[in-house]
């Protein structure tokens, strides 16, 4: 096997700028799933990536959802070690576009002021460059072998920047076909750093609403009604100023109740991750963690709960002013969940505490943009041993074992239904401004992460022995 | 006199209909003066105006000034008493479009539920509409006798709805020219009721601020950074909620210094006109007053100044969720300022306060969109008394004294630049949805309108006689 993976590794090297002009053909889809003006263009991606798996010899459909349709594809193999691999082809919404300083969906390849090879466009790192490390490395190893190492199943979904509802219907009802793997993989993470792979092991769950406050019946003048009606900006404003209390705690009654401090060895663990929070904040301007001020910064983003609020608008926002009271104001709020933390027990209380704060004379309406429970991927196993190995391979160093402050629900989803553990492993770095302009993926990223994938796929196509024996932690 | 009055009278209402063709014409022009984009609309508003003011015989120019133009006219009579009249002819944004029942610029003329006849379009009341009754009152004194009774100079400006700063400096330059009038007219607010009509002494001030917290360098993801960055929509909701106290006050330190409390004889006064709080905000849905729990709603809205959140944007707020911490968050914010209060003072103390409690990390940018003075027109006083007995004898009851929440700059720097007092004299109605979808002014307000400026214009040719000895204050 090792002397098959040095084949694979090497003709991969020789093609890898081929790849290149597929990745590009998809990052030119404008697949933003969360506003309905692009519904055609998400089915355009899932068309594309059909197309692309059938070719190398994938059994490969777009399977409609009530919402966006997924991609799924079964390889040929008939035995041996099963491996899922989940991934996203839909992406984040562009604005501020007068920020980007190339067209969002018109790929660029260039030198970067480090002297960097970089792909941008949005999805060039969330999550198109990184679905296509694996698909990539599918290729190679069916280019030089004929065939792929394990069974190969892909679920690529268009649903995960919109927190939709589709997928675990899907699922559920597709549990036998889907939950026949072993494990499932998934590629939509960051490595530590930029040349220390890791693989993660806690997910934040995640729960989305969206509320609008509204008052009078009309939008007022503020020179005839100011001081006399009920402006729902300022209304709003006071229920979002009462969910954080000073010391960075979140101020909703019983928030807390449901979070598991950390164990004393995962604690020493990430510290000697030394993370260097000052530096952390110190990439995106800013020195102050803004959270629990008795946490450190790694605890709080990977094993805290927190809540943001990610839009607020009301009234009149253009160029200009307008002496406006509005009828309604409106935001979108998200709260990140840790270890038992239930979504429906979260988005309750939230409600709860929202109602009580309404003065007279305003009305609430509350939006689900969907929800998951954190979770806890197994940190022992045989294949995550073997991926840790198989990383520590390519990059030359020991892969590590981490957290994540984000949320990929169907990670829970996979457990949940199909019974399924999943490894998360993926190789966007910090600085590739996902979810914000000039979305980019390193070259680097893209190149070993196909060379990575090639090598964990060898890996667990071995059958068991004394390697695997150890303990997964490095 | 009162013969002529009754000529003019007569002739008009044989005329009217034709004077709602001109008024359609002038609102179809989208004089939003408050969007860049509409800058040719409001050149094009002015010289309609011009136009059809020389066609009275005035000697009638568009005047450029560093923003919109402004239009000043000038009758040819040389001698007797000499008024100066303003208008606007720049209206408000049409936002939120989909709520208005008809095109805002293709002017409806219909009757609605209570069989009234309406004429529906942006700035059917506010302005176009009430400056058209006094353009159309001239028109009739000009067709029945050939000339005006008293000498007519107008200003009409197109920056009344965007704070615009051009008029002052216009107004000081050409002092001379303007302020050889002996009494400024606004027809720019409300009649008392719909069958009362009011002059009105006193005008809240205004203080317009917009405000960005700017926290991180870019936008980041609320997964990846929740917790540990800055989130400028929490900042902003927090810095609007201390705006406010829970007793309705403002909370700004020394922010009531320069209030004077009201005389008991203008508090009686207002207590005789009868105002029902209830019904005048059941009529927008609302029951409960917002301002100072301690005053009538008629004194917070005349005589308090008010703290008011017009417009509010951060992060994501288009169709379903996006999962940012944005780096920017805004709000535009009004303050309406009565008696003493200086726009300086008050403007330094807001920013005072907002940087204050500005946590680490956060910068703040303040845009300065204008301010002006409160302003006490004189209550007694020749052109007073004789308005209030031309209003009283078309309207068939007394004309009220009254104040108005909103603010109107101009009359303001009238006194101060122009030594002119001001007589607020319009025929709007608290239903006219002025700032709001689906705007109208009423055939009435337009027809007796036009009625009463008639007889306000040969009110004030006359010399004074014993009539005019009286009080103003009915």
């Amino acid at each position: 096997m090792a002397s098959q993976i040095d084949s694979v590794l090497a003709r991969l090297d020789e093609d890898v700028e081929a790849g290149l002009e597929r990745l590009k053909a998809l990052l030119r889809i404008r697949s933003i799933s969360t506003d309905p003006a692009f519904v055609d263009d998400c089915r355009q991606a899932a068309s594309w990536l059909a197309e692309e798996l059938q070719t190398l010899g994938f059994d490969a459909r777009v399977r409609p959802t009530p919402g966006h349709p997924v991609v799924v594809a079964h390889s040929p193999e008939q035995s041996g070690p099963h491996v899922l691999f989940y991934a996203h082809y839909d992406v984040q919404p562009v604005d501020p576009l007068a920020l980007w300083q190339s067209d969002p969906f018109e790929p660029v390849v260039r030198t970067d002021a480090n002297g960097r090879t970089i792909i941008v466009a949005r999805g060039a790192s969330d999550d198109k460059g990184q679905m296509m490390t694996f698909i990539e490395a599918c290729r190679a190893w069916k280019t030089v072998t004929g065939r792929l190492p394990v069974r190969v199943s892909m679920i690529i979904e268009g649903e995960e920047e919109s927190g939709g509802p589709s997928l675990p219907g899907f699922l559920a009802e597709h549990a036998a076909e889907l939950g026949a793997a072993d494990i499932a993989l998934v590629c939509d993470t960051r490595m530590w750093d930029a040349q220390t792979p890791s693989v993660i092991t806690m997910l934040r769950g995640l729960v989305a609403e969206e509320i609008e406050i509204t008052c009078a019946g009309m939008d007022l003048h503020s020179g005839s009604y100011g001081n006399a009606a009920r402006n729902p900006n300022q209304v709003l404003a006071e229920i979002i100023a009462s969910l954080r209390a000073p010391d960075g705690r979140v101020a909703i009654p019983g928030f807390y109740d449901d979070v598991d401090e950390i164990s004393p060895g995962l604690r020493a663990q990430w510290s000697g991750l030394g993370f260097d929070a000052a530096a952390f904040l110190g990439k995106v301007g800013l020195s102050v963690p803004a959270g629990e001020r008795d946490r450190s910064v790694l605890e709080t983003l990977w094993a805290r709960p927190s809540c943001e609020i990610n839009g607020m608008s009301g009234g009149y926002t253009g160029e200009g002013f307008k002496t406006v009271i509005p009828a309604k104001a409106s935001a979108k709020i998200s709260f990140r969940l840790v270890s038992r933390m239930d979504p429906d027990k979260v988005r309750k209380a939230f409600r709860q505490h929202v109602e009580r704060q309404l003065p007279p004379d305003c009305t609430v309406r509350f939006t689900d943009h969907g929800g998951s429970p954190a979770i806890t991927v197994a940190d022992s196993g045989l294949e995550l041993g073997r991926a840790i190995g198989a990383l520590s391979d390519e990059w030359g160093k020991p892969a590590v074992i981490t957290g994540s402050g984000g949320s990929i629900p169907v990670v829970g989803e996979f457990k949940r239904l199909l019974a399924l553990d999943t490894l998360l492993i993926g190789f966007a770095r910090i600085d590739n401004n996902i979810h914000s302009p000039n979305e980019k993926y390193d070259f680097e990223s893209y190149h070993r992460g196909i060379r990575s994938w090639i090598r964990v796929l060898g890996a667990l196509s071995s059958p068991p022995s004394d390697a695997d024996s150890g303990p997964a932690l490095p």
